[in-house]
């Protein structure tokens, strides 16, 4: 069965277990449809209370005892400065120490060496694997082996291929939430009732068919039944059809739209993509218009005034650096929220997701 | 005189002095023969220690504190992950940070340095230096150079060129102990008097004359009297006459071999070995016929029960993928046992074994 | 207005208030003009008292734990070995995990990012930036624009370009410190009035038009009235106008030179330095004779018993090794002064230099 066209509510037990552990906690992250709104919620809960924890110098040591007695593997076998700097972060507020593999050609793959082997020495030497690879399933398909493995240890998804991103996605609807939440209070205490997403129109921008981020993204928003997504593209570069039919599926109301500007004012939020035109094939894009689909200055009067914009960076002329210091502009804090996100399932996976809570409830009164 | 002839318990005082320090403690690690029975025992102690304290939370922190004030430094110029990565994994357990030069292209090299000013400027920051180089003796240059320094630190031969590699041989010969004795208690309350090795026959296999592993690991295995050698490899890769002759010194029986599956019902560990063919001078070694020196399938009958099937990694085709579940594989325990051991050893340079001893013993009632 | 013409002193209220933050603590570090000799003479006793502190076991961990809470990013894109290094291990002793960007070409740079959108990014994770560029002026550039950001972080300019190297021009005048004066209760309980430069005569040797280590150490030298420098260098090679005029400004005694042995016997302090060939249009200075700006072998006789000689490094045959076990020799000793001073940067930077003060003084009676 094809993982976009699959139904992650009726995820097979079999499929489950090799994702979950005993305890139906996480234990592998590696696709979107993983995370159900009750965990969505708590991990939300998770990162914030790790900011604000982080904040204070004494809550910054609490958190860098959480995990230093465990070492973690970040195997970018991509290229990828943010998304690596990141889960470095990340491990760094939870006291984790950690080492990488970034260059295959230094490697022993020089050497003959099946990247299954490699994979298997790195999980004697760390206690987590964050992986980013560019071939689509081969984080699902190595954590299938480490579960077959006398030592097998949680391997975390930062990127596979054109196909998922669900890190990425986690930080994101954390940025929403953030935006469509008024009060930190609330943020916290979250109602298990309150839908943030009831009512709020989500614009996607660019470059829809070929950026992993929307795709999973989309998994997400799935669990937030009132939504309405607008996927804004140039005919050649629209969102593929198994999304489409995935949100039908779950009932989420969506839009094929063209023009930018003629939506923007509807919009809460805006997630604004480049042309990935490293994927083309012959500069195919390179004859695109996208005059259309960018987030241009002349247009500014039609912003909602709470609008939040994002992006999920490095961008280029679809965003204007005029909004950068607009309150609006979310998309540095896109980058800071997903040190935060990061570090959350970081401390899901190892269960010490709990200490933070308790440490946040006995040193805050909300 | 040669370093493969020379006897290492008959070391004279002034090459002593240059290796160790005034309470004839290891300084720098550059050589196999620097370790005696005594040592290599101790140290399989404390590496045993060291993994059982590092399972428990608060154990794992107790390591941490160990080196916390020290800084070490990985000059590893030729490349290697597993090696690298074992020994940065052992500093961490240790709670010593490290930092490493990898790429001789990016340091001031370029600028025209010579590689002894490299040496010297690295034993300003740091406190350890581990060096892996494709050099032969330039480990064991350096550490004389650091000795007539004003500011002079220790030096650990992490494999230079095809001579030695002595903490790998050290992770090996560990493996074996842990292979050989039938407990923990055993393994840790030692018997001075109990030689583990006494009566097993260990086999070579593959590429003898370029692996610098077995060549450190035979030197290691002269400490134990009673232990049977056989070296199983093509004539044109067997081991090379100065380590027979070191055996022979030292009454180690030893025989040459050319047909594994006749002998491997004999043997108590395998030690299988890949080709070296970067080393080839004309792809000569594509046209030997290895068929006789791989573990297979087929032969998987006449294995002892209690077989310990080894391998350094990266392997290829001359160990079967069919053994990797099988309870005599311990080429992955292999990579695990390297960190701890590699952990005992810089324990044991900076002083602090007896402090893993003291807590060990204080804590588990062995 | 040039920086090179700028009275330090004298800057404009704007400009100070873009380096400096609201209670007159340097915030970015970008140019030796900025530290007046308060300054300089605190951060050279805050560094002797973090390497008195760390030579104790509890004195390096109670370091440790000064920035363990913070994180610090080391943009390297113009590569550098030691002064990365050095950077790190100051990071290091005061327990700040760090991390770092070193190759531009693996970072999303080819995705098509400016370098304003990186260095944004890199805010968004990190607490500190530590830049060395190949632009002049880039480390100046930035530190405005995250004066304009919502999260603005310190810049520390490890060198940029041709220009500005302030952090060696600190490690320099620290290890002159420590050669001229005699005590180590003197270095750390300095009298203002005092002026340990009074009277003394350093040469500057080699390079001296492209050598920005020469350049920025003269600007803190202008704080030393009484000092007495010597430009020993051929004359295509010899210090720029802009300097000659800023010691003017200050009445810094100051003479052109070109002959070494003909002057090193005035010398208290020696500055050799390579020649930057990497910076020649088309190899001209091969063609000039270095032969009276090297320090031979046979000019030894003529230097004063406690000369100080000193050396960035990396050098070639200007410093013969022969001074290398010379007590004289200072150069090792700069790497390792530059590791102190910059971990006393850094701290004076996140405002723990008070509690490395209050730690000193409470454990040693001085």
């Amino acid at each position: 069965m094809d993982v976009a066209e699959e139904d992650p509510t009726n995820l097979p037990t079999k499929r489950r277990v090799r994702l979950l552990n005993r305890d139906d906690r996480l234990f592998h992250v590696i696709l979107a449809q993983q995370f159900d709104r009750e965990l969505i919620d708590h991990l939300c809960r998770i990162a914030e209370m790790t900011r604000i924890i982080a904040d204070a110098r004494a809550g910054a040591r609490f958190l860098n005892t959480l995990l230093s007695h465990k070492r973690a593997m970040l195997y970018f076998i991509q290229p990828s400065t943010r998304t690596f700097l990141s889960f470095s972060a990340a491990c760094q507020v939870l006291g984790m120490p950690h080492n990488d593999v970034r260059d295959s050609s230094t490697s022993s793959e020089v050497k003959g060496e099946t990247e299954e082997d490699t994979v298997r020495v790195l999980s004697q030497y760390f206690d987590v694997i964050i992986m980013r690879h560019p071939s689509e399933g081969f984080a699902e398909t190595m954590a299938n082996k480490l579960n077959t493995m006398r030592r097998c240890i949680p391997l975390i998804n930062g990127g596979s291929g054109k196909d998922q991103h669900p890190t990425q996605a986690m930080l994101d609807i954390y940025t929403l939430y953030r935006c469509f939440s008024p009060s930190l209070a609330e943020r916290i205490r979250l109602d298990p009732e309150r839908n943030l997403f009831d009512g709020k129109t989500i614009a996607f921008v660019g470059d829809l068919k070929r950026g992993r981020t929307v795709r999973s993204l989309a998994y997400l928003l799935t669990r937030y039944p009132g939504v309405r997504l607008l996927f804004v593209a140039p005919e050649e570069l629209q969102i593929s059809e198994d999304i489409l039919a995935h949100l039908s599926r779950y009932d989420i109301e969506h839009e094929l739209k063209f023009d930018l500007p003629e939506v923007i004012g509807e919009c809460d939020a805006v997630y604004m993509t480049r042309v990935q035109d490293e994927h083309d094939k012959a500069g195919e894009s390179g004859s695109i218009d996208l005059s259309r689909f960018s987030l241009t200055r002349d247009i500014e009067s039609r912003l909602k005034p709470d609008l939040a914009i994002m992006h999920p960076l490095p961008r280029r002329t679809e965003l204007d650096t005029y909004y950068d210091s607009d309150p609006r502009a979310k998309y540095w804090d896109q980058m800071r929220n997903g040190m935060w996100m990061r570090a959350a399932l970081i401390a899901h996976v190892f269960n010490v997701d709990g200490a933070i809570l308790d440490h946040y409830f006995s040193h805050y009164n909300y």
